[in-house]
């Protein structure tokens, strides 16, 4: 079964409904409390597909189910408030493995302000599967949508990206504050968190937002691990920054003006850099340092 | 590992929060909102654990998903709005499964009001896990816990009990209008689901209200299904109505007079039964018809 088959499907027979602002098909889903917005997200980490025993402790995994969960909220440009956890342990998962791996969900939730209020635990004959789903609070703030991207608009990126898998995957922070702060203080007109990779994600926005791009090569903020990893891989470190994924930085767009703003303001704890812009015309192209365009397919890590 | 006493660490570790009114211990969690209260509560179910495919089809396990959630909410005495899922396939499963389930959930969802507004799907190497959160409403009702049964409350519970593994497991109705009536015009003191067996849900009340019971051993309505699945079984129908789990029922406790008037108005779409009374001293106690009080000890499916 492809699951890129089986959500297409899913947003197809969804119905509409008029308390859900945004339902299946952006990083959360916006739903109209009785006085107010939440925001709904849920994040799934499958052992033997999102993970490996040998290779993540109990302490890391809890922490990088809780962080994916958070990721998605600062990607809506909101605040995160409480968290649900399910695990399917295997029936010979020992205590002290299931003790760290709730040492790793509650400090990180502690961490970003989130309590987790209630959940499930079940055990049998499988693989690890950890959900973890999380609420948000608008706090009277707009959500940021995939789907707002306009033709001129800058797109801007927090961090530095690629090559993640030799460490950040495990060690990200999300960008809860940061995205708040844009969206308290900037006019943003889309936004992703970068989780599948940049050509991906922002390959969702464009669709979303029936619009194409422009990245500009030469100032793709590409970071030291992409450099070690396309030693060992034999890509160069631009396409790692381009197609890795885990990144869990914030990718959007705003208006050049604002953008421009932000930039000399700079008020953010981790640089956020303008790496291209949105056109009218689809299709995603890199413009090289000659000028020249070359038409990109989206590529990276395929996971819903 | 144990699941119950992993569970009873998550509840030691968690710390208090003071946005969380009711944490990990109920059969949902209350939560502040900016201008309201939010229910919210997660159902997971494993394969060869919760359920088998040979006798499970993917339409009736998408259903049962949303309608064990949507009873823990109505066990709060609250409203069901909206629900996310996840879903852990094998990687062998047929898009024809996948979509029958999504059917089931929808289908389910739209039936009780609620709107699936998203979730997450894997494929890996396991056992099918499904996990579905729903998020609940107080409407301004107060949410009821399992922890304010009083002495000398009178014990209620919805339907007939037992014998559900006979096909109700997969068909039960959420007592979802139920709870909401009961709430709005009864001053219920605690409520809870049965899912795991009368005795042992009421067990649940029992710890948390720091309270005893009888019940009176003549009045618990025996379902048809418990008689037929007793001769199977050597146990007495009586036994498999005090024990066996995924009625789905509620069970509640509220003051004599008030009970009183709800057997009087006999509002509900399905009877209500005095089953027995709370009592200062702790224990569970089962009253045969001569009066004589024998002590029972909790039992049924343990599961959380």
């Amino acid at each position: 079964m492809r699951e890129s088959v089986y959500i297409k499907h899913l947003r197809a027979v969804q119905k509409p409904s008029k308390g859900v602002l945004k339902g299946i098909g952006d990083d959360a889903a916006v739903v109209r409390g009785p006085k107010g917005l939440c925001i709904l997200t849920t994040t799934a980490l499958l052992e033997g597909t999102h993970f490996r025993l040998q290779d993540t402790g109990p302490w890391e995994l809890g922490r990088k189910a809780v962080a994916a969960s958070l990721s998605d909220i600062a990607a809506m440009g909101c605040r995160a408030t409480t968290a649900l956890v399910s695990v399917a342990f295997r029936r010979s998962t020992p205590m002290r493995f299931a003790k760290q791996l709730a040492r790793g969900i509650n400090d990180t939730a502690a961490k970003y302000g989130v309590t987790v209020v209630g959940g499930n635990t079940a055990s049998g004959r499988g693989p690890l599967f950890i959900t973890v789903t999380v609420l948000g609070d608008t706090d009277g703030l707009r959500p940021i949508l995939r789907s707002g991207a306009r033709p001129g608009d800058a797109i801007m990126v927090t961090g530095e990206l690629g090559g993640s898998i030799l460490g950040r995957h495990l060690r990200f922070e999300p960008r809860l504050e940061e995205a708040v702060y844009l969206n308290r203080n900037f006019r943003l007109h889309s936004m992703i968190d970068i989780s599948d990779g940049l050509s991906l994600d922002l390959g969702h926005i464009l669709e979303d937002s029936g619009v194409g791009a422009v990245l500009y090569e030469e100032q793709i903020p590409v970071s030291r691990a992409a450099y070690r990893l396309a030693r060992r891989t034999g890509k160069t470190p631009l396409r790692h920054a381009l197609s890795d994924g885990e990144d869990y930085e914030l990718l959007f767009t705003l208006s050049k003006p604002q953008a421009e703003m932000l930039l000399k303001k700079n008020p953010l704890k981790v640089p956020a850099t303008m790496i291209g812009h949105i056109r009218k015309e689809k299709g995603l192209f890199l413009k090289d340092k000659y000028g020249k365009l070359r038409r990109i397919r989206p590529e990276g890590y395929e996971h819903l």
